[in-house]
Order: structure tokens, then C-alpha cells, then sequence
């Protein structure tokens, strides 16, 4: 099996590294505009060798890895490369922009667009994990535009590196996504910078920080240049969870204020529900 | 040796496991106004026996691990039960009030006000932890305040257990601690909470939420009967915090509006300056 991918970061990288273990004869390359990046992919043995655009129409399967308006610009031409029977699967975090952008290509149907929910606040070929999707959702926009054959091919692969399938139509998967996963990168973004700000002075001062404030500001050291990409192209749900967000933590001050503290009890008992959620996504 | 727990679950449970670890002699009573969660404490052996308040004349060691709003109420009586040579740390998340109410107290000179930056987002009994402080801070308040001798043993127990100690006075404490800590538990049960409002009629949702997600709303775990009094007792602080967040927030949500989305990459790569002060504080 002949495997091309795009942007060997994080995501590309695990998946190279995954579809090396479960097809001991796939021969994988990597794409990466990065020189340095895919220098350090081929010594890590995260791919075999490097490859090209102008080969792609030989591969089987061709995974895109890249910041979400990358991928935008660089689909239609992976597409217009490819042989009858490649697949092209994207992997970015937003799906709406990309449906639509291929929504007429005459290769659509070698197209499948997916989001594998797995990650860590890290970037690059050294940060690729073997076994990182093991476990986790991934979900499938559009499906029924796929060609059978392809989608089959995919889903094979998603199953090999022991995912979970879920499918969705691409505002639905950008509307909740903005919920459960980019907002968080906001609030810790913000909660790094507020600390940053008012702390800068005072050196020693984050040694008071134990293992919470780690926790909820671990995705604060994620990559701009793969965030940036993603709140533009899903601004308006962004915006949105947003103003949520922010209209609870006024409320949330407010009740401080009024020193309302049986409310904010409450609040954080019914938030508490939060164990249960967690627990089924298991 | 003998030791008095008041307040038998995450701190006080897991500081008698270590104690009853690094002091095979020491015999430990807790005290704790949940009589389930006492008998689930002796039952997991995190503490010997029994104890009560009448007996404290007779304890080398007491420790305060209850809600901060408790101990400000019990603290004074426990130093009047307590003997010459007993030593009363309390480990609570603020430090001024308790440190304001014990001012004047005759046995001032027993007392150590501390803070163990230490947890997890469970509570009681069951969840007490062996060498839950093994490189942690711990903050300490007036030292200069406490008897030289029971200073003494108050560190070597702290050393025992593996604990780095900071000195600092307790309004500096208040006034960091919203930040790094308090301001994170806010932060964590807000974001679940605009999850929860938003997503509650639909169950599937969470199958979309990943590791990101999980890490940063899991102080919304945390228990309220412990943070209510926290936020009331640090009401002017913690509303600082929330102001300076909610400010950033708006400020993160004005430039999306704006489509700056070049400012907004700038911010988020200053904030990844976190990575370097995270690392230090390993």
C-alpha cells in the first residue's frame, strides 16, 4: 500500500507512524513544507521517504495534515493530482469550508473529510505518537459523497488504528466543535495570558501554581499557526461560544458581588454534572 | 507520635498517609464531621482511630483540612484545647482571614498557617493519596509568628513528606493565589457549565469532546463545599482575576469580530510563553 502525507506534524506523524504497525508492506511518504520538519520525520523513521506532489496520482491512500486554510488552498489540487482510485482524507478540525470548497470538484468522490478528535498542545513531526487515535472519535462528514470503494479503504484504516466513527454533516460537526473544543482553547489561551500579565513581576510567583492551573492552561502552549486558521474559518460559532462563555463568568461575578455565594454554590454543584459526561466519554 | 486530622478526605487523608508512612511510630486520629466519611477513612486504614476535639491537649501534631469558611470558625477553639507543645497547621486556600482571626489568640505561638499546593479534583476520604505532596509547594504565612520549636517539627514533617517550602505573607498569598489557582477553578467551572447549557439535548455531543477538553474543565469536578467558602473568603481578589480574564476574553472575541486575525496569532504565541514557565515549574 502506497500513503502520501500532507504536513507530517502531529496528526501526519501518528498516523504515519500508526499505518506503518498495521501495514507492515505500506511504504509511506511525507510532504511537508517545513524542510527542517520533514528532515527530523525522515530520522525519526515517522516516515519512509520523502514524496511529491507530482507522484500522488500512484498512491492509495493521501492524508492531509495541515493547518485548516491550508488545506483549503491545497485540496482542489491534491484532488485534480490524484489517481481513480486514491483516497484523499482531510484531518483539520473544521469541516464546513472544506466541504464546500470541494462541494464541485470533479474528483469529490475521492475526497472523504474526517476529524480525528486526538492531539496533544504539541506540534511537529517529534511530537507524533504512536497509538494516538487508539480509543478515540473520529467524525465523518459527507460520507454518502464518498465513492463506496474509497470509503471503504478509510474506514478499514480508522478501524486498524482503533478509532470510533461517528458521522455528522459538516455545520452540525463546526457548530459543536466550537463547543467542546475550541472554546477550551480559548479559555486557556486567555487564563495563560491574564496570569502571564499580572504576574510577570514576580518571578517565584508560579510556584504557587500546583496541578490545576497546568491542567486548564496545558492547551495555551498549543500552535498558533494551526489555531489562528481554525477560529477564522469558524468565527462565527467561535464568536458565539464565546459570548456563552463570557456572559457565564459575568454572571459568575455578579453573584461574587452581590455576595449571592448559595447561587454560586449551586452553579458549581449542577456543573459538577460535568463528572458524569466525562465518565461516558470513556 | 501522636496526630490529630480534622477534615479526613483529599488533604488530610492523604497528609495521614504519608504521616503513618514516614512515621511508623505515629499514631493518627482524625476528627470529621461526616461520620460515613470517618468510617470510610478507618475502614481504608488512612488513619488509626478516632479522635476527638476533648483530647488535643495530649496531640504533638494537629492538622486543619476542612473548608476554609470551618476553620475559621474552629480554629480558635482547637487552640484552646490544644497543649504547650502541640503544633496546629492548617492547609487551607486562603490564608488572611484565618491568619487576621488567630491575631490575638493566647496560643497564637501553636499555630502554623500553611498551604499545600496540592490536589486532584476529588474529594473524601477515598480520595486520599500517598505522596500526593512529593514536590509540591507549601506556602507558609507569619512564620515568625510560631514557636521556633514547633516551627521545627512543623518543616520536618513538611520535608518528610517532600514538600518545597515558600515563605510569604498572607495578603501576597491571597492575591497571587486568585490567580494561579482560584481564578483556574472559575475558568474550568464556567467553560463546563456553557458546555453543558449548550449541548445539554445533545447526548451525543461529548463523543466529540477529546483530551483537550477533559483537561480543561476537570476542576469542574471539584467540589463546591470546599470552593464556595474559598471564593467568599477571597471575594476581592478573586473578582480582580475574573475582571482582568473576562477582559482578555472580550478583547480575544473584539479582534475575531474584527477579523485581526494577526493579532490574534501574536496574542496566542506570546501566551505559548507558558511552555517556559510551566517547565520551570517542574
Amino acid at each position: 500500500m502506497k500513503v502520501t502525507i500532507v504536513g507530517v506534524g502531529l496528526i501526519g506523524g501518528s498516523m504515519a507512524i500508526d499505518i506503518k504497525a498495521v501495514y507492515p508492506n505500506a511504504v509511506v511518504s511525507g510532504i511537508d513544507l517545513d524542510k527542517n520538519n520533514l528532515q527530523k520525520a525522515m530520522e525519526l523513521h515517522v516516515i519512509d521517504q520523502k514524496g511529491d506532489f507530482q507522484s500522488l496520482f500512484e498512491e492509495d491512500i493521501v492524508i492531509i495534515a495541515i493547518p485548516v486554510d491550508a488545506s483549503v488552498n491545497i485540496l482542489p489540487k491534491v484532488l485534480d493530482q490524484v489517481g481513480d482510485s486514491t483516497i484523499v482524507i482531510d484531518t483539520g478540525s473544521t469541516k464546513a469550508d472544506i466541504c464546500n470548497v470541494l462541494r464541485d470538484h470533479p474528483k469529490r468522490r475521492n475526497f472523504l473529510a474526517a476529524h480525528p478528535i486526538a492531539g496533544t498542545e504539541f506540534s511537529g513531526a517529534q511530537a507524533a505518537l504512536a497509538n494516538l487515535f487508539r480509543n478515540k472519535t473520529n467524525i465523518i462528514c459527507e460520507v454518502e459523497k464518498t465513492a463506496f470503494t474509497l470509503q471503504e479503504r478509510a474506514l478499514e484504516l480508522f478501524q486498524k488504528l482503533g478509532m470510533r466513527i461517528r458521522y455528522m454533516d459538516p455545520a452540525s460537526h463546526d457548530k459543536h466543535i466550537a463547543f467542546v473544543s475550541h472554546l477550551s482553547h480559548i479559555s486557556s489561551f486567555m487564563l495563560g495570558k491574564t496570569v502571564i500579565d499580572e504576574e510577570k513581576n514576580e518571578r517565584d510567583i508560579f510556584d504557587m501554581a500546583g496541578s490545576g492551573f497546568e491542567s486548564t492552561v496545558r492547551l495555551a502552549k498549543s500552535s498558533p499557526a494551526m489555531w489562528t486558521p481554525i477560529f477564522k474559518q469558524n468565527k462565527d460559532n467561535v464568536i458565539h461560544s464565546l459570548d456563552k462563555y463570557i456572559e457565564n463568568l459575568v454572571q459568575f461575578k455578579r453573584l461574587m458581588e452581590q455576595d449571592d455565594f448559595e447561587s454560586l454554590y449551586h452553579e458549581m454543584n449542577d456543573t459538577n454534572h460535568i463528572k458524569t459526561i466525562l465518565n461516558g466519554m470513556k
